[in-house]
């Protein structure tokens, strides 16, 4: 029987700022990426995500980004691999003294944002982010795109890996994701969306945008929490996965 | 035979801005104090100061303040004891990271400038912090001022708790510290500060700014790492110590 | 014939956090005060927010606060007169850049939050404010809670102010605001706030919590730009105060 | 006779944290670049920084950078045009105030760091700054990289600008600066560098580091304030350019 993880970013508020509906989109997921202070997130709003990801009984995760919160991590900043490895180092601890005084144990780590994207690619990165989590907590496991650098360094250091896959964009035939600047980069019909990760899950492999059968591997599926459809989203990814007689689980029952 | 622990304040810089000559005033402390990034500190000078305390066998604290860097934390913040309590945990959680990925552990846990200050006097504030260790490592050691709620507070939870005596600062009748808005508050005579610590720790008393002899506990002494004369006075208070026959040791040792 | 002007906080959004429908506020306001990046806003909104009030022909202030984004410039924090001077100076500068490159003017300045709550009855504080506008342009007209040590420090440095009265809040006996502790201090009803706000102007008087006609002065009216009722409650104001007969000014034709 | 202008980077303190010697290295030049709290500097240190230079009667700019206190402003951003016509419009403003406040007018404004770099060969992102500066303040003057997309886009729009050299670094054939990752960047040896400057200004150009004769203007010469030597350095300059009979002048006077 086929299975998968669902995972969302979660504890993105600041302040009196707020974003997302984290506690009704939990029920649908089975990770929970909680951004630790730096991109988005406050030492407050990451205790209140454990607490809701532990009463859920959602997988907690560390979501470390770039330290640029005017930009929301989304801003590619040129560190050198030592500054990220100390930034993921940091950002981890913080969320798990959390996870450690609410009782609970961390069980993954996801870059954010430009952080995850630039890791995608560029393999000093990617390493660095890999060594951090191996030598903060080696049974943490390490969220990465499907395939990336990132994915590739976590094994090589010997992390536990999880192959995220994304329902609500086009791939391009080298398994890569169609860029933003792309108008064929998002799937925005709820229907197709499903479609495609059903198909990823079931037969690890997806349709390109040029219309090739791509192989992929899909252990974790990437939900946005923001946006005014996220919660009706998620619900119905949740669903049609249900139904189509995959189990949804979180990643180290993916993985085992 | 007395023993006494000698802490300082510790990775201090941050980016491009240097405070301190933590390497070489370690080599006269037993304790470590390092601030975690909201007043002072930043990751990369986390991990640096982090090897080298372990490097000289010196005992780790997480030092966490107020997150005012353009006031290094010394200013009052009327913050909820809650969010005290959130601050907390995430700046512990932070230092604990560095601590385990350089295969060290994390022995106490200082506050820093005004929320030392306002935990001194203040029953809710000392009662947040003293929770926040206790919740993410009951082992961490809790220094305070000696005499203070904050010292009560750890005892009240169940925390070991160090009573933390100042070389350089006068005390009044009351074993509080003279104000620094009282020209009488400070001690510059090294001989003089080095005498009233001798005193302190052998004798458990000090003769206040009246003139009266006070009790007080003296498990730890502060120094100060920064200042033209920070490096020298370290190596004097210690040689002083050492020559009185009081053993110079970390925390848990004096406390055991 | 009676005249008045309704101030709003505006600008508050951050980077990818939105607070508050200013556009739409806009239409029922004469003067917006927005943020300058310290407590809320961001470079973008701020020029946003500008443009807006350009368009809608709204007075432009500055809304100083304490660097406290975290708090959104509530929490009282213990700044020097000096270095809350050397807050407003700078971000009065901000705001003003942004004004200027939109051919606009600058109006006034109204410090937030607890920066407000502070200047209204610490003298120091008032002073430093009251200087650092009259210094950097003393055409500003200074914003300052009704008859309080702001409006009085403003006045004595030879600042044109604003008395500024709330809708929502009730009087004490000596005209200052009824704490929010205390159970008594909104007014929930729209109804009541306007009838409120209509013999403040009217009759320069209010109708204290416990009962007595208390006297004060109001040039301007602050009604709040977040919150669920916000839009419905500034039409229903200015509605009120239209057939009442009062006229509603930008607060520089309120004054002369 | 020859002219020239000679700036530095001043007001870089922040908090409790100095950089620089800033008065001594006022008596030297002409020019000071003042920071403007997102890279380095705060409030305080910016107000201080204004008087010294007024005191000293060198000319007052703004120093704008990106937000990256951590990095002090040398990593590269990926920001939009639109986020840094932001960021400089808002930066120029806060110093504009102090100048105002302080009695004094703004001459020019130079991106510092990551900023400049990029500026330097990037064309939207050179005209974004360039339409910041001229809509805040036509008059200002516009201070890039000899030759670069910076002082063209500065030119184009309508505002004067200076063409920077550096004393300390050598230069490609196409006039460009080497790179610091090349072992040859840097001139260490004081005559060498007073040399260099000497003959860009007096002759319009420099010998390449291939050993080749490359013309450039030189309106104004960037020295360094930190480091060991600044001051030296400072001095050194300044009396060497005075004895070839070169005049020191603000730029405003050079262009003139």
């Amino acid at each position: 029987m086929r299975k998968v993880d669902i995972n969302c970013d979660m504890g993105e508020s600041f302040g009196a700022y707020t974003i997302g509906s984290d506690e009704d989109i939990l029920e649908f997921i089975t990770s929970a990426n909680i951004a630790c202070g730096f991109h988005a997130g406050d030492p407050s709003t990451m205790r209140k995500t454990v607490q809701l990801a532990l009463k859920k009984n959602v997988a907690i995760g560390a979501h470390p980004g770039f330290q640029d919160l005017a930009g929301f991590g989304r801003r590619n900043m040129d560190l050198t691999p030592q500054e990220i490895y100390d930034l993921v180092v940091y950002q981890i601890g913080s969320l798990a003294a959390f996870t450690a005084s609410e009782g609970g144990r961390m069980h993954h780590v996801k870059p954010h944002g430009a952080l995850y994207n630039m890791a995608s690619v560029d393999r000093p990165i990617s390493e660095a982010i890999a060594e951090a989590v191996y030598k903060v907590n080696p049974e943490l496991i390490l969220y990465g795109l499907s395939g990336s650098e990132l994915v590739k360094a976590g094994e090589r250091i010997g992390l536990k890996t999880a192959n995220e896959v994304f329902a609500d964009r086009t791939y391009q035939d080298d398994g890569t994701l169609t860029s933003r600047k792309n108008p064929q980069a998002l799937i925005t019909n709820h229907q197709s969306a499903a479609d495609q990760v059903i198909q990823m899950v079931q037969d690890g492999t997806v349709i390109s945008a040029a219309g090739n059968t791509v192989s992929l591997k899909a252990d974790t599926i990437c939900i946005h929490g923001d946006g005014t459809h996220a919660l009706e989203f998620a619900r119905y990814i949740n669903a049609r996965l249900s139904e189509s007689g995959i189990r949804i689980l979180s990643t180290l029952d993916v993985l085992t």
